[in-house]
């Protein structure tokens, strides 16, 4: 897939474990971004010139497209948990716009996580505009994709991990969970205006929610914000 | 302007104070959505056979558009720290991109939030892109565009306000702020990338950072986040 925008691309790059295939880079991003660059050996494309873009107008290149190969990740979730690896798993039910997976990824990367679990059907595309939301996030970053989240959560469980869900119908707010600070947890999320499943929920062993001081209809929280909540609840602060 | 999205364009309706002009809406929008709210007395359009839709086809309108006038807002930073109102007010120093400010925006609100004050120049426009990102939020929240930031600022440490900044740079993190809980409180965002601006940063009474627990080169928050987490230590739990 390609990717775009300053950060993604100049991760990419730096990242030794992607694969590249081709780059177009303006003047401008090459003499700003990419001077400190070893740019990779594959071919460079001027993007000042090119009246054929790979991608779509909309998309707010910033100057730098390259088209790259997905990244290999872990096949299933045993990989993840024989490491021993940062203590916070982020499971995705089903939320499949690829900005705000993209902006969870980030927010994720920056408190030091590493395993992210989303379902196989519904979750969004990995792709150029999750990697532009992640903002250079994406390449180091861990991404299971699962046929079946309720199995994947029995066994994160017997793994010993403590499984919490985001439900906005839970009376348990975020922040009074303060005794779970040095457990191995999972935090499941659900899609926008949908929530969690049934079964997900289930198979949660608690619910939170994140108190809101508004009796308004109109006061919801972005999945990507509910999560970076969470995240700083729980792993915001374990170096400090 | 023009609103779309449902969620925006259902609270513009729902709110007297918002002049309404000409509606679109597709027969799905109408029977799910709006099925339960009067529509205004304006022209009203089926989105469904519309060919020359008002806004431009990349635009998400799920089905509904709606024009609409500004909404009429506090002239100047007197006419709020008059009011008794929620003891925060958020500012932002040229934040230009319309999703991060509808994002802070619906975040705000959330919290129960009031009063915003942005930058006359260079702040992003209160356009369709910011509604939609608020989500319905934008109805709720003043919104007061002041031409000196400095001065605003000083203004408003003279009423009493304590002046906070975030800034990556400071080694006091935001999670150790709890002294201010019941004091009238300012906090100031600056934008992506650049931060706040030097005289901004000086009109700070303290700056305060956001401890990462990761050391890569790609480890920033979107605007929109760190002001989540700001508003959530803040305001997140005054009333639990």
């Amino acid at each position: 897939y390609y990717m775009f925008g300053l950060h993604a691309v100049k991760a990419a790059i730096e990242n030794p474990c992607r694969k590249k295939h081709e780059l177009w880079i303006s003047k401008n991003a090459r003499t700003k971004i990419f001077s400190d660059l070893t740019l990779p050996s594959i071919p460079i494309f001027s993007l000042d010139k090119s009246k054929n873009l790979p991608i779509s107008e909309n998309k707010v290149h910033q100057g730098a497209i390259l088209k790259v190969s997905p990244l290999k990740q872990p096949s299933n979730i045993h990989e993840i948990s024989k490491k021993k690896q940062p203590k916070l798993v982020v499971v995705l039910d089903k939320v499949s716009d690829p900005q705000n997976v993209g902006a969870i990824i980030r927010t994720f990367n920056f408190f030091g996580g590493k395993n992210l679990i989303i379902t196989k059907d519904h979750s969004s595309e990995i792709n150029g505009s999750l990697a532009k939301s992640a903002s250079g996030a994406l390449e180091n970053i861990n991404i299971i994709r699962v046929p079946n989240l309720s199995m994947a959560l029995k066994n994160l469980r017997k793994k010993g991990f403590i499984i919490i869900g985001l439900d906005e119908n839970s009376d348990v707010f975020l922040h009074k969970i303060k005794d779970y600070r040095n457990e191995k947890k999972v935090i499941v999320m659900g899609s926008e205006g949908k929530g969690l499943r049934r079964l997900t929920r289930e198979n949660c062993d608690f619910l939170v929610s994140i108190a809101n001081n508004n009796d308004s209809d109109f006061n919801t929280l972005n999945v990507s914000v509910s999560s970076a909540l969470a995240l700083y609840e729980f792993m915001g602060s374990e170096n400090n």
